[in-house]
């Protein structure tokens, strides 16, 4: 979709019934179909039960080896439902506008948008997103911020070796991540 | 207004004035009505001072008694406006859309919603909402998201019994809480 | 452009390149001048680099001098980005309604306005603003709130001495801060 050299992306599907296989992973494959459509790279896709401190640990798995890092399921209000409580132990910065973006935009498909606890952050250089577990919840809402994740992608990357490191190509980039491309930023972009 | 069984609900107003007797509580009684007139069973109303201890402690009792609990009061920038702070050491997760919406109704009022610390949240299976003091905010943020609260309320109690206890109806609803009525989650519901 | 007393602001600039002087300051020179366009008493303008540790102090020093405290910079995704972070250990209570309603705006004209981690919250009597470090980012989202901060700011103060100290002009104003108008609170006031 994009000459533009992808962004790698990894897929975390949250839930007891999918990772205990009574049940099929719907949300999962349909955010991976959406993030390659998208023009990200998609190498990983794994699946987490609910418990907190699993889903933390997959999140920081998948955070070293992508530059996106989407999670569906979790957020809603189930008791188990705590995927956005076990992000907040992984990211270091929220990212509060995204989060606000998606129920936006889910608005205008349910009032039952607001119940969703959708949460974004960064973890490093990394972005991760907290999408709901229905498969319709989860593309909306990664549609309605989808555009901007390059230039996010960009300024966490291309950021730290502005600050911290060598040039892009270099062999700073992590593993299975590209170097960030060398797009300008715009004069005025928020900083 | 619903053949449902209702759900059961409580009013905590916070004021100073009111806990003193030297003010007249508005809020509270005007919240408990459009509280009853969406077909929750109003149960208590209670009313502390702003001292936020005390308000995180009328919080607990009443969470332990209600399905839903609405305080009324505390929410905006006065120095002693701290229920959201107090809410805050109640409630184990918190549900950023439905604070949210309430402000996007109240922009359409005043631009002086924004000055409103509108806060939601769950306190295990009870749903906690911190409104305005002002009779009009408060009925107002009430309506914005009272739509989806039964939703929630099912989400928060149903998704219990399905997780961790034994069918409805078999003594597990804590007091005053109507077992969860048996409706059928919606396919694509949020999770 | 209005009789009433003057609030006193003060701007902060957060840049690592406008701390070493590499770098020239808009925003802060367009914040201030926009500050005094809306009728506030601009008395300090600091710079600071991005620094977290640099920003929460000079954060906790412009409080001590001025009502409204307005920091430009560091609120978006590069790694250096950590002005929300060091102004969170500042205030005390958060004032989430007025970053959504600069980000509701800003969506207006950008996309890219969700990654703005701009920020709001009092510490103490002052009100903190976190804005983005563009020249267009810092007073669009000023302009955003700007009509409701003399509310605030009122609030903040005149509660004080409502609950806690004496009538307005006994002294209990802080220095550089002047005692709040006697404006009436609207009936329905928020609180």
């Amino acid at each position: 979709m994009s000459a533009a050299p992808a962004w790698s992306a990894a897929v975390l599907t949250v839930s007891d019934g999918v990772a205990a296989g009574s049940r099929e992973d719907r949300s999962g494959p349909a955010l991976a179909a959406a993030l390659t459509d998208a023009g990200f790279g998609v190498l990983a896709h794994e699946v987490v039960s609910d418990d907190p401190a699993a889903v933390a640990e997959a999140l920081r798995g998948l955070c070293a080896r992508a530059a996106l890092v989407c999670a569906t399921g979790g957020t809603g209000l189930g008791p188990r439902d705590r995927t956005p409580e076990a992000a907040r132990t992984v990211i270091d910065r929220e990212v509060p506008g995204l989060a606000e973006a998606m129920r936006v935009v889910g608005r205008e498909q349910t009032p039952m948008a607001d119940l969703s606890r959708s949460l974004a952050g960064a973890a490093g250089a990394s972005l991760v997103l907290c999408l709901p577990g229905s498969t319709t919840g989860a593309t909306q809402s990664l549609a309605a911020v989808v555009e901007v994740l390059p230039h996010a992608l960009t300024l966490l990357a291309g950021e730290t070796e502005h600050h911290h490191g060598p040039a892009p190509g270099a062999g700073h980039a992590e593993p299975g991540r590209p170097s960030p491309p060398g797009r300008p930023t715009p004069p005025e972009a928020p900083s």
